[in-house]
This record gives C-alpha cells, sequence and structure tokens, in this order.
C-alpha cells in the first residue's frame, strides 16, 4: 500500500495520516503529518505557509473542502511510488522532533457524558442524592473550562494550592491538593466557525470538527469537592488540562463509527442521532508510571461528540476555529475501566494495588500518567491516536 | 485644566482618558482614547503601529509602565496649549465613529460577589437551602464562560433557544427563553500575564489589571435553572456577553477606591486584603427603553478584583492579555438596585411597574436595556464608564 518501510502494526499508518506541531533543532514550530516513525514537514513538502504558522488553526479554518483535498494529496505521495523522490526528503524521524500545542485553543468545553463516570461521582460527591441529576438524560451536561492552560503532552503538573474543607472541618485550610487526579477523556478539535445566534444541526458535525485528540483534564478533587456548589468546578481544574500532540483527522475514524447505546428518555428533536450516529469504539489505555491501570472503553458513551456540538450551539452560541471540547471522563462498568483515580480508588477508600504490591489512591509528587488509545482502522488495521502524558511536580 | 472645550459636568474628561477600538468610514478599527465628545487617533497622534492591530491587547501586554507612560503623554497633551497644534488634527467627533470590541478575550470568568445578589437568587434557585452556600464567604465563587461570544454593545440579542422544565412538567420542552434576563457587571481587563504554575499575589492586582468596562451576561433563566446542577452556567449564559467599548484605565479609578465591607468570617491570607482595599465605588445605572429602573452599587461588593484576581490564579492558573473577568451581578439590598430583572420581579412574582402603567418580569422583543456607571474622579470631577447596550430580537 505505500513505499514506506512503516514497522509492523503501527498506529500511524496511511490511514491514520494525524496532524501535529514540531520543531526541529534551531527551527521554528511548524504543521508536520505523523507516519510510522516520520514526521512530514507540511511547509517543505506543500509549499503552503498555512503550515508554517505554528499552530493548525490557520489550516483548519479553511474547511472541511481543504481537509478532503490534503488527506487525498497525502495519500497519494505516501501510497504511489512515483512521489517517492520528492517526498523523501521532508521526512524528520519522530525522535528528532519536539512536539508542541497544536492548536491555539479557542474556547474550551468539557462534558460529563459517559453515564458510568456521572454515576460514580454522583454517588461520592452526593451520597444522600439519586446518582444522576434529573437533566443527565436529557441533555449533555457540559461547562467552560480555562483555555489558556490548556497545554501540550509532557507540560510539567505542577501540584495545585487552594482551599478544601473536610466534612468535619469547622473552617477550610489552604495548602497543596491532597487528592490530585486525572481524567482520561476524548477531545474534538472545531475547524469551521459558525454564526452568532444560529445553530449547529447535529448532521453538520463533520463539517465543523477537524479532528480529534486526546484529553488529561487534571483535576484537584478536594479543591472541586468544596467550591462547585452553586457554579461548577473552577480552580478545582483551571491549573491544567493536558492534550496529545497528534489530531487525528475525523475522516481517519470511519471504520471506528458504531451506533450510540439505546437511550433510556425520548430524545428531543435537535438531539436526535438515529440517522447520525457518531459513536467512535476508541479504547484508552491509562498508565501509572509504566503500568496499565485501566482501560476506558470510548464507544458506549452515553451522549456522542455530534450531539454535544449541537447542544453547545442550539442556543446561538458561535463556535471558533480551535474551540476544544472534551467528552469527559470516559468509565466503562468495570472497576478497570475507570478513567479516573477518585473511580479507580472510589475516594481512596479502597486503593489500588500496583504491581510492586504498594497502593495507590491519589496521585503523589514524581507519578507519571499517561493516557494512549487507539480505534479501528481501514482494512483491519489499528488508528493511535497517540498519547497524553504529565509528570506531578510538588508545590513550589 | 485642558484647552478642550469639554462639555459641562462631561464623564470622558482629562480625568478619564478611557481606551477603545474605533473606525471611521472606510478605515480600519484602530484604538482611541475618548476624551469630551470626540476620539483622539492614537495611531495618528503616536505613530505608533501598537494601537492599529484592532484591540487593545498588543499595548495592554506592553505592562504597567508603558500604560502609565502614555497616561501621561495624553494628560500633558490634553493639558498644555502648546500641544493643541499637533494634536487638534487626530480628534474625530465620537458621533462619526463605530465602537469595535476593544479586547480580543481570551478567558472569561464570571464571579458571583455581591451578596444581595447570591442572596436573592439563592432564594429562588434553591428554596429549600440556606441563600448562601457554605463556602460563599470563604473564597470568591466563580465559573469560566464562553469567551467566543463576548461582543460589543449594541451587538444584537438574538432570544436562545433551549431546554426548559417547570417543576410540574414530566419532561423537558425545547423552544425560546420565556424567562430572558440580564446581568449589570463591571468587568475586569488583565493586559500582563503571568506565569503557569505561579500564583498572582492580591498587591499584583494593578500590574495585572488594565483597566474597568461594564458587562451585561445575559442570561436565560429558565435554561439555566434546568441545566446548572451539577457542574454549572452553561447555555443558559453562553449565547452572548455584551461589553462596553471603552475601557477605562484602572488609574483613572484612584479617587474612586474605598474600604472593602467588613467580612463575617476570617480570610485566608491569600485573600487578606487589609492591606490593600479594592473597593470602588461605581454606581451602575440600568435603564430598559430609556427608562431608569435600577442603580446597582458596586462599592460595597464582598468580594474585590484584586480578590477575585487572587483566588483565580492561586492553584497556579496563568493569566493572558486580554483575560475578562467580571463581578458578577451587582445588587444592593433595596429593590431598586437589583441589577437583574430575576431579582427586579421577584422571579416574575412581582413584576416591576413601567412609567407608563405597564409591568414587565423578563424582557420581551424589542426591549432595549442600557447599563452604564460613573465613579469618583479627580478634583469633584465624575468618570464615565460608557454604557452597554442591547436590544432583544426574536428567535429566528
Amino acid at each position: 500500500m505505500t513505499w514506506l518501510d512503516l514497522p509492523a502494526g503501527t498506529g500511524f499508518g496511511i490511514g491514520n495520516l494525524p496532524y501535529g506541531v514540531f520543531s526541529t533543532a534551531g527551527s521554528a514550530p511548524r504543521t508536520g503529518v505523523a507516519i510510522g516513525e516520520l514526521v512530514l514537514d507540511l511547509v517543505a513538502a506543500t509549499g503552503d505557509q498555512v503550515h508554517a504558522t505554528g499552530s493548525l488553526n490557520a489550516f483548519m479554518a479553511r474547511g472541511p473542502r481543504a481537509w478532503a483535498d490534503l488527506r487525498a494529496q497525502l495519500t497519494d505521495w505516501f501510497t504511489d511510488a512515483a512521489h517517492r523522490a520528492t517526498v523523501e526528503p521532508h521526512l524528520v524521524p519522530r525522535s528528532e522532533v519536539t512536539l508542541h500545542l497544536p492548536v491555539e485553543v479557542a474556547d474550551y468545553v468539557d462534558f460529563y457524558s459517559s453515564q458510568h463516570h456521572a454515576e460514580n461521582l454522583g454517588r461520592m460527591f452526593r451520597p444522600d442524592s439519586a446518582p444522576l441529576t434529573p437533566n443527565w438524560k436529557h441533555l449533555p451536561i457540559g461547562y467552560h473550562g480555562r483555555a489558556g492552560t490548556v497545554q501540550v503532552s509532557g507540560t510539567p503538573v505542577v501540584r495545585p494550592s487552594g482551599q478544601r474543607k473536610g466534612p468535619t472541618d469547622a473552617a477550610p485550610t489552604f495548602g497543596p491538593s491532597q487528592r490530585l487526579d486525572i481524567e482520561a477523556e476524548v477531545g474534538f478539535v472545531v475547524g469551521t466557525p459558525s454564526e452568532l445566534g444560529r445553530a449547529v444541526p447535529l448532521a453538520a458535525f463533520p463539517e465543523h470538527v477537524f479532528g480529534v485528540c486526546l484529553v488529561n483534564d487534571w483535576s484537584a478533587r478536594d479543591l472541586q469537592a468544596w467550591e462547585y456548589v452553586p457554579l461548577g468546578p473552577f480552580l478545582g481544574k483551571s491549573f491544567l488540562t493536558s492534550v496529545s500532540p497528534w489530531v487525528v483527522p475525523l475522516a481517519a475514524l470511519e471504520a471506528a463509527r458504531v451506533p450510540a447505546p439505546a437511550r433510556d428518555v425520548p430524545l428531543l428533536p435537535y438531539l436526535d442521532d438515529a440517522d447520525e450516529p457518531w459513536g467512535l469504539d476508541l479504547t484508552l489505555e491509562v498508565r501509572l508510571g509504566g503500568e496499565l491501570v485501566s482501560c476506558p472503553p470510548f464507544g458506549q458513551l452515553y451522549w456522542t461528540p455530534a450531539q454535544q456540538l449541537a447542544h453547545t450551539t442550539v442556543n446561538g452560541a458561535s463556535l471558533r476555529t480551535g474551540d476544544l471540547y472534551a467528552s469527559g471522563t470516559v468509565s466503562g462498568p468495570e472497576r478497570d475501566q475507570r478513567g479516573s483515580f477518585i473511580e479507580l480508588s472510589w475516594g481512596g477508600e479502597d486503593p489500588l494495588t500496583l504491581a510492586d504490591g504498594s497502593t495507590r489512591t491519589f496521585l503523589q509528587d514524581g507519578d507519571e500518567v499517561t493516557i494512549s488509545a487507539t480505534a479501528p482502522g481501514p482494512d483491519g488495521t489499528r488508528i493511535a491516536l497517540g498519547e497524553v502524558t504529565g509528570r506531578i511536580e510538588p508545590t513550589p
């Protein structure tokens, strides 16, 4: 299929072709495409300066026709050996590049669309109420996060300080978070903007969403628990959100599409996805210090990214190029499918036992967490979403 | 004091000198300074292309020394008649200019810092609980809003649609909001960024905050009430936030500083403002169709903008040039000091009677709401913050 000598079983085959922003020693950040263990320099290969801007935004803003055209050209280059002589000089080993934040993030929205996660958190945060709030099955609950602290994979995670108050404390105290956690999520990047005052219908999802990345929405559970009533999470989440450096085009995930789960209550028309199922059969893997601790399944999330987009705009809110929205923590029904340590350790009450016999509830200084994911690709191949990683540093 | 022939009692005297972005017919948006009924074209007057960028961001990013230097120069130009011949050619009547969004908004945060407002809303939204949540007097509650739908005064307010569910409804219904409302707020614009992982202390407020504007955080109360538990407001707020076009430098508000109110519970050290009181004696005026309906007093808000900034960053979240944060609805103890219609009409149960004998609960199509404000200026003058206005248009 390709004249490139790709590693067997690579997740970065010609069915993937994800976009990222890279630099080599002494050069400015520019757009590249990952293929096997290499990166194609798009500025050099295409001569198009849209790829020299240091983020994907300018290219994404050109819209779905331009995305399809470039993808077709890349596929042609990598499959027809006649292009080898012109393309090969612009390939750089991935081991030699530095990867940067791929997108200049406009607005960042975080959803809450895994029923297992929402029920688990509901049981822990609101033990006296039903696990799901009455609205949960009627709309994809979401909130805006801090776009300015979205950073690329590898950015150090400085343990945040803040107020926390235990149920029996007389007053809040201040200090480093003692319940630092991850949230393993999938993110969707908007390319095509929309007009203020006009809803984007569910069917227009692939015209607006450019691609998919992985998100770790680092969370300080003690800060969050004290602050979040009544207006939602703020400092418990805003210190850092990490994203994977490669944005997988939506077009690469055609083979990963699966029906959405059965819904328990009727959907209002703007959320009815019977004709536009956008379940995506991604399997996440969460590793702590290299050890696999969870495999959250994305495919059966209650709300799909197409529904999330339709909901975000149904009030007339406009989209901008670079908007990022994330699924919310992905958790499956089994313990080893939970996408956060608060769930894996049940609020710290049931610590996780690691391979070396040690136990873990929340994150310790020096811990490194890596989230990766794969999905079915064309012809029985797998598509890799790359990985998002971060290491906990002590509060300064 | 000035060689300019300013209108008597102008709020745009030489003690104010607010910055905005304006254009005249056929010209590109550029930075100007309001003085009386005129605008000084800063590109023409200074020759500095930082003012030709179409937003204040590039100038704001230069930091507080540059802000002070330009303000001193402007004051000199307008007070020393020797500059008249060189300055006067660059003055444009305000009646001839179009005003634009002054700031490219990075992150938008909305606080909830008026005790009267929080208590009023608590009584209406959570009638079975204490009006203030237990955290309210320990930290300035805030949440992130949608930066992409922050627009300049005058932008039409398209009535949003969404889900709403009355307490006795079996299921939510979809349609145009029936409880469209305003929130009269004061906004603070960040000029100087900060480093990820480092808190900005309360005392550094004037080094980071460039200036002040007015904010109308349009709110759909029916959408908000149904969606906001547990992660806070989303579609009930994200359709539009309007800001006034003139950003008043913090330096213009020295005479408006007042002590903060007495606090009922001890402040944690990072919020202790005994040495840095940043109460600001602004008086807002809310007009419906030109008729004054409320005069919310800003000066006695429980949490000051300096505390809000310190809180936002205490977990290590970084600031960017263009970050905008708003006070939350300003409401005083009296009915005619409430900054929203849900408060003025007590949830619609006690309609407001207007001068023509008609009554009003929430906003109707065609309604125009204007918020303006003034503050004490130097030498007994008043500083005007200008106004933020918007007219309700029907759902398309």
